[in-house]
């Protein structure tokens, strides 16, 4: 049994770019939720259609329909999410800004504090370096107190997500050293969005397995970006992104040199103290997070195993990328935004 | 937003069989319920272990573990599901009715009303033939009255759910014809169970699909005696179930000689007629259903194409197997049984 | 051990359109045929490029490079494969023919003999109707005779491949009715070609089924016209295709009423006399053929059930949509044109 | 075109514990053969049973049967393939070497030259001590010379192929350090072989991944015995593999810390140079392997990115895990050992 605490009001909300997978996976969870209304759901293509017609899993579950995006409708909401294409968030943000709406930005365009790396990663000039650097990152476990206070919430990168969370306590607590750090990474095809092109076909991702944009992801700066802001250090790795037969789910293998003398009980320890009494992180020294356990839920799940011999460790994380890589951690910061309990609407 | 109404004190439920997949699946569905409370879960070689220890994805989410069933301990709850194999259900259900509990039985052991019939399909004798005809099918959208007085319920199959809902209204209203029907269905692979066998590992499921038990599957007698009982007319069909390499759906294909003069219009206003007010069945005559439009929810979404030069209907139902097709339908049940909104927990 | 019969002067063929998913698979059967060479491989977008660009799977294994089409070029070989999609075959074809060269078309613009019925299944005016009804349907169990002296050889579609076989006999030896014949196909992906729709994409496509096309497929009248060519019926018949979520093959389920009177040992016997010394039709009473076993070679594997309550038969076959369904039947019917052994080169 | 040199009288060829993936893939490759004859297939619990009555694939393909295994009837063959489990070899291979069989092991009993090693990572004491150390591990492309002249070879493991292929000339040559390598392995699950636990059905494997056996797998040794061998230095390195959901592949991703001033010209030099003219190993710096492109291939591809900024280097490489990670690569040995041409059988 579930027992709820409702909210007399409930607070407005929309969505801009709510047609693809994660905007799709965001009204899932908002239409779920008890305290907010989703008031609207902004698409280009698709503006004037029902969203039943683009997604017809939600008939009978919503009437909304798509509407041409203007910042004036955004406005009549408390919060916007922004759910559209890295390149394209950089254009909207700045005047819901402004005209003081509560913003959480799903895109890459705010992440990274730096104009020049943006740049490189993204290949395209950033439209707004003003608002660089004002965003909190949104990772609940890292940042709480700075969200809870937040009006511009710019939420992490799926990869990122699967890969701080493991990472920061280790590199905080001493545990790894901070160099020769390898990490694999493994995503279903949803990531990429919902896409046209032959590269994510049926024919072509399945029963096969690539890795792709070797040392250039755009999450590289990202997770080094926060990996030193969150632990004073900075951390030399090599990420290298995988895409899977599979529509959702990340797999992240972290293998680090560990610190001499380091045992298990106190990585076991270090995690207990981090995430003891994290609602949506779930530590299992003993078995191996698999995707399946993790698929529509906002749960991270870890796992680690330390090599005495060759004094490494792996450790290992899975997600849901819709979820706790995107549309439900986005959700846990608006309920920490608009001070709802940190769960609502997403158990 | 979703705004619950709460029921004072939670009524206590047991599922007897709760380490298969449907088992699983109705323990996710009550842990969501909001009047009702899970007391109990049985297992036969899980007893004794957490839920969380053989389902990885209920960790934090439940503390329960299994139990070893007595009837004693079943008997301390109002309403028992009983989530067994089938040839195993007969063994316990006897039992709970005798001791006044409200009995829910998800396997096949009580569908058939003819012990011939059964012994024939089920390859086995059944134990308690005395039972036989007591239950009520359950089957919302055809039975709810009957549903609503029911003590025992047995829950329809997963591939006679697919089947009877699109096809009943047809027969009944004289729609198609009663012979040559012949029907299709695709079911993933969950449908079978938790399985140990060769013929269910990946690499022989994966890439390829397969018809089987065909002519001899159990719930052909199933379909043609509640057609034959919704409609009164005795009706004639072939029925070919395959297995798809996909984890959750049915799809089902069934194409029937229609009436001279039908109409397409015609065919829309018996579904709508029949369905326009139920909450889990959806009618498209636009457009074709797909699995992934329905999977993880309650629902049956149903299309249809009328083929006028030759005289057929085209039929097409998909379900999730483990929801409507199983735990979603069996909750559903509930809720009528105990006098709850009809969708609590199943959206 | 394969001991081989090697031709002194290998033939030269060329490929129209092979950049495909059925060019590149002629590619790989031609390749390792031993008694033709392939001289050029056409396609347009990958004019210049070499073939392992475009399909890395042939690096090291042949040095060709795609050239941009000319009947010119193309006239150098002796036989030439069109694998061009359907619309654009026709524009190809009939200065080809007017050359004197042997054409394979693997396109749909040859198949059907009436224009209109062309017109209406296709969506487009026919460009070379003078042609219709000239070249011979290269289903070679069928027309063998007229395919070794063909020079003009239509390649069937997939699906009816798939059909026509396990049929005609069935209809042709009076074993089932002309009417009410229901049959469903179950394809994988690779059959719609290289796709860069959403529709087709990974996320679309994966753990789903789905009808389309439905009553208007255009194998629709192929099948309707080669039946009735074959074996001088009539047939009313419903085809309803699906697509799975795998990459090659297909699965077919007919469904059908028989004749009074026929018993299993009859339709033994129709099959063993027609199909009993075919290399590559294997027709097994006793097993349920499966995808999986048919995949990457030209075989069609034949099973059926006679259902004596409902007096109907249920057919069950499976190909590889790419192989017998496309380029291995092609080379058949290349074998048998110029004499070569019919299995060369599809072993 | 294809043109074949046949050998005048075929040579005798068996093989023990044809029954599984590996068995069979064997046999595929024999039968295609155009210098062996395969004279048995031995197996156990299908002893007695047509080939195409386990695999129906087989049909009219052969007309073998599965014997139970005698050393006498295996003795007839000039040559032994071993295809059984781990420990299940070990009792077979001594006395077919005793009675001068050539002998291809393609089980882990006779890769480690350590009984302590073995016992650890096997978890069973060797029951053949007496012969570690005396077949020649089979990877041609850095033991040919060995292999020309061997008696009794060890097949590689599959990962260990997939992984010593591209890391030997990387340590050899001084390109990388000799520590802090990370190693992920993707694995599709015919790798596990036919198998019949829950843990490998359909259902728990499909959109999912998981790690396994993280820190014991028993190629671990294999790899770092190879390694040192190969290069003259010990090298510490930690491998993880990963259970994917697909039936045929391994994608292995390296990541090492590389010598300083190292370029990329430097790394493609040495590949060139150790690889230029193998047969099977593609080398394409440019361009990233995926699966697709070597299933039902002996090929192994092989790419690279170095990552200038954090001196590291990603190495990717990809191998069908039944062909060149098993039953190919014993045929190019077996090749080898008869002094046949490398790639007859394996084109």
């Amino acid at each position: 049994m579930n027992v709820p605490q409702v909210t007399a009001v409930p607070r407005r909300v929309a969505i801009v770019g709510a047609s693809g997978y994660t905007g799709g996976e965001l009204l899932r969870l908002l239409l779920g939720h008890r305290m907010v209304s989703v008031e609207h759901v902004f698409a280009l293509t698709s503006a004037g259609r029902r969203v039943d017609a683009i997604f017809p899993r939600f008939a009978h579950v919503t009437p909304l329909s798509f509407e041409p995006y203007t910042a004036d409708a955004a406005c009549t909401s408390e919060v916007v999410f922004v759910s559209l294409p890295s390149g394209e968030s950089m254009r909207v943000v700045p005047e819901l800004l402004e005209r003081n709406k509560k913003v959480i930005d799903l895109a890459g365009d705010f992440r990274l504090t730096d104009a020049a790396v943006y740049e490189q990663f993204y290949r395209r000039p950033h439209a707004a370096t003003g608002l660089l650097g004002t965003a909190v990152y949104g990772l609940p476990e890292i940042k709480r107190d700075q969200i809870r206070e937040a009006r511009f919430v710019t939420n992490p990168g799926c990869y990122p997500t699967s890969i701080l969370l493991p990472l920061i306590p280790l590199v905080k607590e001493g545990i790894v050293e901070h160099r020769n750090i390898g990490i694999t990474s493994l995503s279903g095809v949803s990531g990429a969005g919902r896409s046209s092109s032959v590269e994510m076909s049926f024919a072509e991702v399945n029963e096969s397995v690539r890795a792709y944009k070797v040392g250039v992801h755009q999450h590289t700066p990202e997770i080094r970006q926060i990996l030193q802001e969150a632990t004073g250090h900075e951390v030399s790795f090599t990420f290298v992104p995988h895409l899977l037969p599979l529509t959702r789910g990340i797999s992240t293998t972290i293998i680090a040199p560990v610190a001499d003398r380091v045992t298990e009980d106190e990585i076991r320890s270090v995690y207990e103290k981090w995430y003891g009494s994290e609602p949506f992180v779930r530590v299992s020294p003993a078995s191996v997070p698999e995707i399946k356990n993790v698929v529509n839920t906002n749960y991270i799940d870890i796992g680690f195993h330390l090599n005495t011999g060759d004094r490494t460790i792996t450790v290992l994380s899975t997600i849901d990328n819709l979820v706790k890589g995107a549309a439900g951690q986005a959700v846990q910061n608006m309920n920490l935004m608009l001070g709802f309990p940190e769960s609502e609407g997403l158990q």
